[in-house]
């Protein structure tokens, strides 16, 4: 998973995709990169900076001398999350900056490509040379091999060949064009102020409007799926970029996981508020759940696994209480604020300390009470059963696990970095008789007196359903039903990769 | 403020010392120091050794080869918290190490003494060296002056002289001493596990209890007020520390302030949870409160200012609810986790980016709505002034603002780090005729439609009372009553520095 | 200027390379790196991994550890000199690594491509992407492009179409490759040693001796001008490299600087001593001197500007001696070695505190003595105007300035780092009537009291003569003329580059 | 060994403290740090800024924000050597600073004290706590105590009671002192320039001249032994320093090995040049030799250990030249210059590679010569032996190694790093019937075809005579004749340390 932002006519575009990228943490923490454009009016040319680093967005751009070195009218920005072995390669950081026959070029990357391998092999056959393993590496080349003279225009012909999720911020000279495939994997919003001087638009793109609120800057609408926008000298005058779309797919597939778990509560992501559809998975929860009070408690206590799930777990609060299954919010975990990705554990490297590290419990809400814990997902399983096991030390009467989703029980080829397949919880316990016998070997592993998931359906009862669209979602890796073609996909990059 | 640990008896004293300092890290994260103890067998001596940097604790000990160069088997750590100008300096970093007529000595102190300056001019009258700006560098002075031969009876001797707050960890040759104020103003608890090989005990000491959780030790009392502590090899075998007592005072003189904001709600402070206390100080705020839901509306929507304030908004949405003011908690406000001690500004200085970039708003959950937001106080009121703009921003209905303590208008002389009476922002209204006028002009100030502060009387009804002691805080940040004597007590602490 | 290093069949590669580059330091002071191939038995595919960094060798491999994540069969290695603006980039830092359809490929260069900005052009509009502004990343693209299958053949496929000076190190797969371009103009040397529990081979191929001189490698031969060196899994058992030639050129045109300045005098540059030859050029210059001893002095007291004209200066002074122009070899100048490329210079940016942080004088060497100073030639003239200045605050009677090699009057377009023709102290004075006026010109703005270059023909009398040749020499930067076709040659690298 | 550096009425006394330093590097590679002194003139107080750390000048002072900070009218600065384990403490490194009873003092020590245990006991005793391991610590606690009133007679009432070798530069307050030990042993000189804009002096004390050359500032004199001067607001306007004298010692003991290895050449020490000395030192030996030409040869070759031998060679091949024993100066070994502090050594960690790392031999110079090696002395030998076997490789004839300097046969207590008497080469030997067998053994187990040694009696005669002095020269290294009681020198200074 990745962050990207794009800004357009600020006077400070590397100070805006700071705090862009800043706000859009969550997505990416592994590295970071902002590549500026400048455009010389002397030479009629623009001048592309960059600085890029592994780490946060606030260590990356720790000096503040860097911003002196990155003056211009536009820049991109990139989160890179943290994925597997191959990428921990400083030649992999985005935005990708490069120079080809129209000039100049740079891309930040949100998704990943399914037919890469593929185009890879044809382009590698035609003589092409790739210096990075991630995918993105080939949209610029497919945009330099294309007859068309505009950059749009080449990265329109070079978008209709890739298949995969896609949301894509790029600079081509002095202009800005972003783009999303066209099943909306991943989101993309469109933002804009108005510059007080000249009144001329300043347009801002990012992976979700949190990025915008920072920046007091507006929302104005999504890039639709299969859109490809440029906006240009012209746009900022007439407060409109232009528009170009790629053949629409029969459906859409956006992900599902965005509102889960990856996405911040107080983003609009597609169009809608994260925090209000994980309150409804909560609901849904609650409407779904089985759990009884027990009869010497006045209320259930539900608890939240900070701070992923609190939105979750306050609708299902709200919902159980609404059915007449009393029930309340504590905050019966805290979570420690200074774990950073620096954070090194001396001595004792098991999961134990680590869980430990992140979190504590408070006895006197736990301790004799009746608790349902309520978290987003369980990918590996291993976070979950330790956190059990440190909530068991303040002496519940028993602990009930709901989890606002459906079982994971396949990897993401679109972008989420879910572990193979094999590394899943799930893949334990893959050669069960029914889900529920699943949901109870995993229950006995995790060490809950019940366990409880959302099901398929109430989650999708949860997100909005977007007119005239028959499908409007991802969930194959819930339910394995991938809706982009999957030949190439492979979670075994290592053969074009160098590591550094 | 600060935090400070220690341990006795581990194969592992670093790595122990790290992990209690860094779940002490809310208490200071400006800097942090590391002293280990080895016990030469041969020479028959005790080996010191440090680490000590600035910034979290995290960065500090980023090196896992620190660990190996630490050998031994007692530690103490201190985590330092941002102050004024002078103490900026490295030379200020505790632990405070040294040798002296009876070997080695290592300090950490988390207070303030108020008889410094006299006692300083008295040493140095005598022709003592001063190398830091420090109190606690008159500690071990005195110690070393004592005609007292064991070192636990020279800090005692040191400590019947000094005036003020302090809770200490100090390492003297292959001892641990820990020692608290007979006021018992800073908290200090005793922590034990027992050594599964040979049976004996391993002690801990820290400023709170979430540092005993973290390395699954028991937490079994607190250090008494007055109470020297002294852990040593006997202390080991037979699992019982040796104490001495300072002369007691006529009155304790616990920081409220600890149990208001200061300490994590997982840990036990002076004994209690801190938990419980801060949702006493929201369920006697809600007693206290005034707000008439707004006739459209079914609920209060009430918002923490998170996460300091979660607590106290859980007790305060139960109350109301139990006294009929029917009322909802809501995470109507977001905090990025990512802000860190680097986080650097660039391009806009102002505070609004800075509380934009630590808060975002939740919309869905504000708008149109009667918002109560909790926070746990006000020091200088710019950061709640422009939190209540941003809440603005969702349009919600109203926005009482409901602090759970009352009104701070003084500075702490014991260790918390208030700003100048000047600063504060009580300060700006302090010529007005009551109580209710002074409140009425900082509503005006901040721009919410009602402000309520939480009454003396609410804030120690919250906190537990201590059998036989006719007052058991001290409250004088909010009432200027203080309890320990004040003669040197000043904040001009200028004149002995030198700055680094 | 750059240097680079290869070495194939070591058990520690990385190191060896780490130590070669260390040696070849002087060769460019600005960035690092290393590539290592490792040949993954189980999957029959090679992995190349990197460490790379501005700075100095020691600097940029710091930490140990860098060397324990490459291990391989193989490496590359390339020192980077300090250029203009465009190439501080660290996209720009070589080895240059990539995959392509035959695999990885890893490419090191020293020298300069005079059709770059054609072939650029060519490439670019058959669609292929730049991601940095050097030169070298033609040559894998050209390779990359050509239909033959080995790479070895690809690579010569590609130099026969690019022009200029060429020294490269190269990894194709589990191959090393080195190749010197038909003209010579940068060095590249073999060397070997025995692998002594194998009696494999252990070949390394190195811009100078020096840099077999610190592994204990023996100097087997030069790869010749135009040579394609292939070294494989053969190779090491026959002991014998494989070799394919480009087509030859009417003359070589091997860079004279590098004896004059360039290379370290314990190297053998193409398969002659620099040491000797920059004594040769000392006694030339001392036949050709004109200076008469002053009637009072016994000896005239000849001083080097320490450590590059150390050898020239004991070459001259012996020369004088035979001549009967009796001359003493003194220490006059001190220079400090702990300049280094960090070295900042606080309040006083003027170039007399750099010489003066550079050198310093011994006044009695000095004082009411008859100086010649031998330095090895001037650039830009500032460093030698303020040098002159320093050694008149001894009061020696005279300074006669003797110059180890002709005027430099043109820049070098085959990798020197000389500035721009206008930034040459010649150009000052470039519309002077003859040679005699403008050396007068330059004596009287340096101020000394006679001024005296070397001859182009002393120049070449001094270097070895090469059968069969009828030029083995460039000597452009002193004549303008130029060996290889210039029409791409230019300064004006801008409009391709990305800064960073 | 360390540099020590001071500077009064400066307007920018960090920076000419960092030049000042910079030129002193040779003196102590392991830390540096400079103490600022600023007069607040509202205040009638003086305010101290100090930045120090462990590394090199220019590493330490590399962020030119640091001066910034630094402002003031006067500074000292301290280079520290790289000493033994306890004094790798961050703690230790100079200046000292500190407040006391009559304010701010700072100092900087190049010395060792040989009382230091007694005092140091005698101050435990009264209650003196210790921070550091330094001998330094001592002499500002020994201030504080003196019932004097005036800085400046603290300090003399501190230095009559320590014994040992001492330089020192102190800032007391807004005053600058320089003291020296009586015996002289370490160097200490005064320097001079006059403000442009207000005619007033600005003085500088600095352990040697090139201190001053890098400045322009010109040599006074040296500080005598015995002399503490006081440079303070009257002095600056007189242009006149005050001095005090401490009780004169019979003889006087300047340390002969400044001249032989540790001084610059281009200094001034004792108020000699280090660079004729030493050229004396070269004569000498050439007197005292006894290898006579091989027959075959016209000239011996006479290769120097560079650089710091170079002086001694040209001084040796004058006097060889002028007895009519042919010999030629010629650069033999190549010194690499990028040899740092922070040099690593990957994989080999032999003293081979060290060696082949600082040093390449020149083969052409060498082979099938007669070579005579000039190096200034042996300490370890493991160095020469080294040495010696990388000249071998070049194939010369014979190989003669001249010491100039006798053999060191003890430690030095007075400030010079060398190892305990076990680790000196000489040790090693001790045992055999005399000199000469003793030279015998030496040159077998370096490995020379002969070994000379200077006489301790052509030492003295090479270096200057004081008017009026017995002996000026200390050389007990050479001899054992330790001219300063030794009650507690000891190389056990571990007890007291606290190791960082």
């Amino acid at each position: 998973m990745c962050g990207v932002f794009g800004v357009y006519n600020s006077k400070t575009p590397a100070e805006d995709t700071f705090y862009g990228l800043y706000s859009l943490q969550h997505r990416g923490q592994e590295a970071a990169g902002i590549v500026v454009a400048e455009y010389d009016e002397n030479k009629h040319k623009t001048i592309y900076r960059q600085h890029k680093g592994m780490g946060l967005v606030a260590e990356v751009f720790k000096d503040p001398a860097i911003f002196k070195k990155l003056p211009g009218h536009a820049a991109i920005g990139h989160n890179r999350y943290s994925t597997t072995g191959a990428s921990k390669s400083t030649s992999n950081i985005q935005p990708f900056s490069l120079t080809y026959r129209s000039g100049n070029l740079a891309i930040a990357h949100n998704g990943n490509l399914t037919n890469s391998r593929t185009l890879r092999k044809e382009l590698t056959e035609r003589g092409i040379i790739f210096q990075a393993s991630s995918d993105t590496e080939i949209i610029p080349h497919l945009a330099a091999l294309s007859k068309e003279k505009e950059p749009v225009h080449q990265i329109y012909h070079a978008l209709r060949q890739v298949k995969g999720a896609f949301s894509l911020v790029i600079l081509a000279n002095d202009q800005l064009i972003a783009a999303r495939d066209p099943y909306g994997v991943r989101p993309l919003a469109l933002g804009k102020t108005t510059d007080p001087d000249t009144g001329d638009a300043i347009f801002y793109v990012a992976s979700e409007t949190c990025a915008f609120d920072i920046l007091s800057v507006d929302y104005v609408r999504d890039i639709e799926p299969g859109e490809i926008l440029l906006i240009d000298k012209t746009s900022i005058r007439t407060h409109k970029p232009i528009s170009l779309y790629l053949p629409p797919s029969k459906r859409k597939a956006r992900c599902i996981f965005e509102y889960v778990y990856f996405a911040r509560p107080d983003s609009l992501v597609f169009t809608h508020s994260v925090d209000k559809i994980r309150r409804n998975l909560g609901k849904n929860l609650a409407r779904e759940s089985m759990v009884e009070p027990s009869n010497d408690d006045k209320h259930q206590i539900v608890v939240s696994v900070p701070d992923s799930s609190n939105t979750a777990a306050l609708g299902f609060v709200r919902e159980s209480n609404k059915i007449c299954r009393p029930a309340r919010f504590e905050h019966g975990l805290i979570r420690n604020h200074y774990v950073g990705r620096t954070f090194i554990q001396p001595g004792k490297q098991s999961r134990e300390i680590k869980v430990r590290s992140k979190y504590n419990i408070i006895r006197g809400v736990l301790q004799d009470r009746q608790i349902v814990v309520i978290d987003d997902s369980i990918v590996r399983g291993t976070t979950a059963k330790m956190l059990i096991k440190l909530i068991r030390e303040a002496n519940p009467k028993e602990i009930h696990l709901h989890i606002s989703s459906a079982p994971i029980t396949n990897p993401c080829f679109y972008g989420m970095d879910f572990p193979t397949k094999g590394q899943l919880l799930t893949y334990l316990f893959a050669d069960t008789k029914d889900h529920d016998e699943e949901v109870e070997k995993i229950r006995e592993y995790i060490g809950v007196d019940s366990l409880k998931y959302l099901s398929l359906q109430g989650m999708l009862n949860s997100a909005p359903r977007f007119e005239n669209e028959t499908q409007s979602y991802c969930t194959a890796c819930f339910t394995g039903d991938y809706p982009i073609s999957m030949d190439d996909a492979t979670t075994d990059k290592e053969e074009y990769d160098n590591e550094e």
